[in-house]
């Protein structure tokens, strides 16, 4: 294995000391970028560019290129497990995610399997062997999947929903089988980060978008229960290297605590968190991640590194801070203000 | 004035003695309800309806017809005021409240005022009266506003966001537009409630749907600062009776302890927050609202019955707790259900 040149990402997500803040963005290969929306056009549709090692390895690679990113992640979709058991995943232009078949029955939920990742799923780690020779050590490789709960709610609705009304009606009606598919999921996605990690990911992120739309005591039993397994049958160490895990549940503001008792490395944090105050409640138990408001790159460059002194400051002094967005970026941000972004990470953190 | 017959849910908000836990739903007249579609179908337009006392009466009462409810609420819409601003509301099917003009130069800034109520929006003045007729001291009407922030969303973007792309710009490169809308706003809104009041509401709700949309800085600025001067400058008492007011941020539930001191007498909570843990952390000073996740009426009745019992365990023993969905109930929720929940919070707050 190559060395890594720039670790930064990885030792700030241990908390052990760093020169200053390393940054990542969330989507940070994605279509605000031209140089994205001209590989995505080249590759047909959306899926077809996960399953092109070369042309993920392309876009992954090309934030890298325009901004000194401390950390690349691989290019894929949190969907491609349903999809590995068989759901039939599409992406209607503008429409967002779709599923062929549903998860609804206790017919459908007897017949879930956690897919083999080497089988279904090897084109994701045939992209991660390609993307992490292509980074030749210059950042780390982060890995990622959708959590339990999030890959449920899509295997439940079939799409997306401002509701979640039939996995709502499931959890408060019938339990018993939401239980089951998470617990199938939670395999699925063990084996799938142990897979990613075993193909080169050098840290992992779970991504529980919608664990946020939970009550707080149905989030403990039906999200960060099944989060906690999985942290536990992670692969920790490869090639004498810790491999960090970053729990992220959008909207989990109020369950910082919990999260932290995972065993989780780190917690990504959405922008409605004061970082300062997540400092403080969960002490030294995991680093941070976070926390800009994405839409603030909508607004001026002095806007944009206003913000970006006041999480730095926030955060405090100490490792333990990984810079991100507290979501993805959006497509219509112009790539300037990113760079104005990284820029005003590095310099005003290396500066305290 | 007639004698108010029930005034548990005024009692609660105010942390005097109850015999059982009051309970509304926040739009409980509303689509799900088979009366007032065929009301709203003879109205013409949702607007129409909201115009014409007589039938914003009678939906109001529709659901207290069927449930026994502590409170009914002002049948309206948070957007009255920006569309008494001219800006042009309308309300195409099936896609949300739409703006013909949006205020997003220092030109259209410029020319914002507040509206007088008893002008442009004499026509809720008059529902509200014709409301506080027909209840003849039955329970307390609520009457309500939008929070300025909110309302602002609305007269930038022109309509529903999910990214609120256009007044996040507005908040990161012109902060000083965005506090000249949210001034006007927060005038007309507070002339807006204390005509409500003087036309008889006998409690008031801000709803701030889209505060926690916001950064933890950018709330306590852009939002809480403007409900706070609301509530300074709201009638406090009328008949001899403190008038209550109660506010709402969907999505604020790590910001309140900052809410309880905004000087309202009580907080709604969404369904995302643990209402032990808020009780201990806003102390004495507010009473709370709340949470049951909405989505809970999908649900079988014993689902329902074990999530109201859930949360008024957690809130506990000792006044100071109004029973209600943390959002509003869902147009595909069966009316059963909702019987199922006021029925249970009656009894089982009553067992205890």
């Amino acid at each position: 294995m190559t060395t890594l040149k720039n670790d930064t990402f990885l030792r700030a997500l241990l908390k052990e000391p760093v020169e200053y803040t390393p940054v990542w963005m969330m989507r940070q290969a994605g279509r605000y970028l031209p140089e994205y929306r001209a590989t995505r056009a080249r590759a047909g549709s959306f899926m077809q560019l996960c399953m092109n090692a070369e042309l993920a390895t392309e876009v992954t690679l090309q934030p890298l290129e325009r901004y000194p990113l401390d950390a690349a992640i691989l290019f894929s979709d949190i969907l491609t497990i349903p999809d590995a058991m068989g759901l039939g995943l599409s992406f209607a232009e503008g429409e967002g995610p779709r599923f062929a078949r549903t998860v609804r029955t206790e017919a459908d939920v007897a017949s879930l399997y956690a897919p083999d990742p080497t089988d279904k799923l090897q084109y994701v780690l045939n992209a991660v062997s390609s993307i992490r020779k292509a980074l030749d050590g210059r950042v780390p490789l982060i890995g990622f999947s959708g959590s339990p709960f999030t890959l449920a709610c899509y295997m439940i609705e079939g799409r997306g929903s401002d509701d979640f009304r039939n996995v709502k009606a499931m959890l408060y009606s019938r339990p018993d089988l939401l239980h089951a598919i998470l617990a199938v999921n939670a395999r699925a996605v063990t084996d799938y980060l142990n897979a990613q990690i075993e193909a080169g990911a050098q840290a992992v992120q779970i991504f529980d978008t919608w664990g946020g739309a939970l009550s707080h005591a149905a989030y403990q039993t039906f999200s960060l229960a099944y989060m906690k397994t999985i942290v536990d049958g992670l692969i920790k160490e490869k090639d004498g290297r810790r491999i960090p895990c970053i729990v992220f549940t959008k909207g989990g503001g109020q369950w910082l605590e919990a999260i932290a008792g995972s065993g989780a490395d780190a917690i990504g944090l959405d922008w409605t968190t004061d970082i300062a105050e997540a400092r403080r409640r969960v002490g030294e138990r995991v680093a941070l991640q976070g926390n800009l408001d994405p839409n603030v790159l909508f607004g001026s460059p002095e806007g944009i590194r206003s913000e970006v002194a006041r999480i730095l400051t926030a955060y405090g002094e100490g490792s333990g801070h990984v810079f991100n967005l507290g979501h993805g970026i959006s497509q219509f941000v112009d790539p300037e203000n990113a760079g104005v972004l990284i820029e005003a990470v590095h310099s005003l953190s290396r500066r305290r």
